[in-house]
């Protein structure tokens, strides 16, 4: 974890080794074991994390079922910017679908560390514009491909994930019936 | 335009007069007619700017046919992020809709802001998340909403855009079949 967040956090400008070990400073290992939640819908989201090892999936009820709104595992970060920046309770929830390695920072940890070095900021800039173009894609795929497209665009762009959830969350990700999926997956 | 921009940013945390007068400093004015390009495919998006008045529409070309990716209009911020951050060519497209007025920053301005007061990386922070969310949301409807919802919540969300965007572009935006959308519509 260490040597990839250094790398990419270097490449992000002007940091020395001294602006990293303040960085990890703050870091705080947690252990999720399957089914655990990272987050549960009414909470305020307070900490953001890099997932070591393991798979969350976002989600949201609706009519009693899990819609998944997006997955996260190795080397991801995980947290739930609408309600982490606002402050404001949390309509998603995240869970581990695997046993599951972060290593969280908590708010309160990084607005410490933006105040004593503003340009930390580019760290969550990046990081930030990442998620973005990987759900614009992700929209653009729902309102542009068929299904049969959508279910292979998600296996080439996320190999690593789709034989790790179940297929029923796939499905409804990718708006597809799950009927329909298994007919594709054949 | 100023009033607002400030209020946000102020908000946002510890600016000064004298920071906003250095960040409106770098803004040049741009004018676009209704059909003008603020981005082509293939090009670097080398711009971020602040919708005075007009709308704007991102799209794809796939098979000829524009798909509409996002739309922008007054108060918002007009950049393809995935070019703009890393430098490479763009596969998006932003077309004016309307005449539209643009207050815009270079990409060198806003780096040059960067590097005199690293804090200003927050106000990129603070826009670049309301579009995450804003797309998120998007994304989240269209894999779980059937069409009439989907176009139902369009409307309520973005009032301000719904009578002014060809409806053939909002069917495609929402992933509805264009016949679909005028049954709906009456």
């Amino acid at each position: 974890m260490i040597e990839k967040i250094s790398t990419e956090i270097k490449s992000m400008g002007n940091f020395s080794d001294e602006d990293l070990l303040l960085f990890f400073s703050k870091f705080k290992k947690i252990q999720l074991a399957k089914g655990d939640h990272f987050l549960i819908e009414g909470q305020i989201s307070k900490q953001i994390a890099y997932i070591e090892s393991g798979l969350v999936m976002y989600y949201k009820i609706s009519e009693d079922t899990k819609i998944p709104a997006d997955f996260g595992s190795e080397n991801d970060w995980v947290t739930y910017l609408k309600s982490f920046s606002t402050g404001l309770a949390s309509d998603m929830n995240i869970v581990a679908l695997e046993e599951t390695i972060l290593f969280a920072l908590s708010k309160s940890s990084l607005e410490e560390l933006f105040e004593i070095q503003p340009k930390f900021l580019a760290i969550k800039n990046y990081y930030t514009e990442i998620s973005l173009v990987k759900i614009a894609n992700h929209a653009g795929n729902l309102a542009s491909l068929n299904a049969k497209d959508r279910y292979y665009k998600f296996m080439n762009e996320y190999p690593n994930i789709v034989n790790r959830v179940p297929q029923y969350y796939i499905a409804a990700y990718l708006g597809i019936k799950p009927q329909s999926l298994s007919r594709l997956r054949k």
